[in-house]
């Protein structure tokens, strides 16, 4: 029997079931009020997670879930190569929507499903993960994919989950073990790692562009900028002799625009406190977090310079705060990717990834590509985020000519 | 006998008995890491009114706590007239000082004190009033004055008290009767209110002024100013796409600024909260609390007018809050002070009172004035709260003077 075409075979992949499974998954931790509530560790994110488990061992995948509560499926190839990987995860914010993370590990599932049903054996092991807790429920997320990789630090456990108490203590209630978490490695060796993912902004809805491929994952450094005044009442102070905290930082928060926009970058001031607060006494002091994302580290460098400086010409401290560096797309993997839009008559762009994913993490232990598929009007984490289901499938068909143009080119 | 004069008089005020009385007083009440916590109605509060009324009576008035808790003590006079009055309030704010509202209790009655000690038997009763309740730490503050002139609404003593329970609770407990404070009226009808009290602003501590005689108590409106844009991801939505609330805010907390300084008003934007307030979220709405003061009501209309059409230029809308009128100070009062100036050779300015005072309620009832002297660095409210002796002295001096020059001219 002669191998079909990668053309002949992706075509084979069935949308209908994934954008099944993606309805049946969507009603695991389903709201009455509408929007998921699959928050990290908790029942419903379990729940989610074993159904994906007993999905894998229906494809005739070895499955298990590791230490961290990753959900991990091995569909056998070559013992002597590396494997390919291909997940996402299934845990969501509050209120998410049925689209973030829970397609990359569907379609992943849906790739295997057609080589199996093909009776297409890849010669690399393929890794399929869902990966636990990557949402910022916690304040160790994402945490599966950093102790996937080894890089679980196990004193952010410590800090606390989306239930009040610490991470530690919800992990030990659900049978987990921090330091065996703290302890994880990856079960095999990987070659690549690709990550399919709604966009979560608006680039490609607007530019109505079906692909996104990822060239690199933003750093993000934040800076928590503080405005020392003298608190005093508002009524028998006069304005000459005011020193409002609120009036110096207040032409920072349009500074901060407009050195985003000046560098091409996104800035932004989420948080901003007066203190004391009151209608009747002069701001004495006032603080905001300030954030700047971009995926060249030179520019964040230049940035982050011209901040300083302004902050400091205005009286403020500028203390550095967190810092995430930015991870970039493998060129060969991109490669693979751009081959397979092109294969598949697919119009791509090139764009960095604003948000965080667990390929950031797995950056560190092997070369990573991500595809992106439009987020309607940009929106996510809500019950209204929606992703067509063309382009569902259309990233399903992407992730599997990829796989399909790497098993082949990759350690040949 | 023949009669002193009145600089004789006012000579014999015994500065060094005001001056230990405010020692005295300042001890009732005091927090061990400094500073008074005789908040209003609460134990401290009731005990320093006590001893104000025991002092009353120990220097021949008759002496009475209303149903308000304000405590009124009567020199008698002939009985056809008027009385003139002079106090101000002995509660305080957490952590407050000495000399705020106590100074111009004590200093009348430093006034009863020498016109008993000579002798000297005025024309109209003099009456004495500690108001209760002045400072805002309950909702229904000034509380005292408003009962006494028969303007308190019962319905506002619903609203929270510094205890964390409604002041109508709080009031009850302590064995006030609020239907009975909200049908209170004064005693008897009042020629003259005269309120010495400390100016809680620098103006006189920094040109080196010893007495302020107050024009009038500044106008107070307020607006809440709301700014909504739309909260998304920092980090997938681009600088171009955004709907930042608080970029938008920003510029207008300096217009405030600036309005205030055209229209030589204070206006404070003292509160602003940013919704949600994460470091990784766009602001969705920002909502500023902003607030004008000034003794003209027409330079407030076009500060109001002003501030109303930069807020609908920048999208936002603009509620009306709180309203309260100034008042001014009566001409005949005003004339009498600067003549007690001259005659004890004291250096003075005309000033508006940017704070509000028990003197604004008794404009409802009655003319008044009031005599400000200087607070060092303009501090009140705090345990640093200070007002030089020598200050305290020349201020009950005033008052004393004006006092006899009124009870010599009013209804002669």
């Amino acid at each position: 029997m002669r191998k079909p075409s990668l053309e002949t075979l992706v075509a084979q992949l069935d949308g209908e079931q994934l954008l099944s499974d993606l309805e049946t998954l969507g009603q695991v931790g389903l709201r009455p009020e509408g929007g998921l509530a699959r928050m990290a560790y908790g029942a419903a994110d379990l729940e989610a997670r074993q159904w994906v488990l007993a999905e894998m061992e229906a494809l005739g995948m070895s499955a298990t879930m590791d230490a961290a509560g990753n959900v991990i499926g091995v569909l056998a190839g070559d013992p002597a190569l590396p494997a390919l990987a291909a997940g996402s995860h299934t845990d969501s914010v509050p209120g998410g929507g049925k689209y973030d993370g829970a397609l990359g590990v569907l379609a992943a599932l849906a790739c295997v499903r057609t080589l199996q049903a093909a009776g297409h054996r890849l010669r690399h092991p393929l890794l399929v993960v869902d990966f636990a807790g990557e949402e910022a429920t916690t304040a160790a997320s994402p945490t599966g994919s950093l102790s996937f990789v080894g890089q679980l630090q196990e004193h952010v456990l410590d800090q606390p989950a989306w239930t009040g108490q610490s991470t530690r203590r919800l992990l030990e209630e659900q049978g987990f073990e921090p330091t065996a978490m703290a302890a994880n490695h990856p079960p095999m060796p990987i070659a690549a790692f690709l990550e399919l993912h709604i966009e979560q902004g608006e680039q490609l809805d607007v530019a109505d562009i079906p692909a996104g491929l990822v060239e690199g994952i933003v750093g993000i450094r934040r800076y928590l900028v503080t405005f020392q005044g003298q608190a005093n009442h508002a009524g028998t102070t006069g304005m000459a002799r005011r020193r409002d905290a609120l009036v110096a930082a207040a032409p920072f928060v349009t500074a901060v625009r407009d050195v985003a926009m000046d560098h091409r970058i996104v800035g932004t001031v989420g948080r901003l406190a007066v203190h004391p607060g009151a209608p009747n006494v002069i701001p004495g002091r006032v603080e905001m977090d300030v954030e700047i994302r971009a995926l060249d580290n030179a520019v964040l460098d230049r940035a982050e310079r011209e901040l300083a400086e302004r902050a400091r010409a205005a009286g403020a401290t500028f203390f550095h705060g967190l810092r995430n560096e930015p991870v970039h797309a493998d060129r060969r993997l991109m490669a693979a990717l751009e081959l397979a839009c092109q294969q598949l008559n697919v119009r791509y762009t090139k764009m960095p990834s604003g948000a965080g994913h667990d390929a950031m993490n797995m950056a560190a232990i092997c070369p990573f590509a991500m595809i992106f598929v439009p987020s309607v009007g940009g929106i996510s984490h809500a019950p209204e985020e929606y992703t067509r289901p063309d382009h569902c499938v259309t990233g399903a068909r992407l992730l599997l000519a990829a796989l399909l143009e790497l098993d082949s080119t990759l350690d040949a």
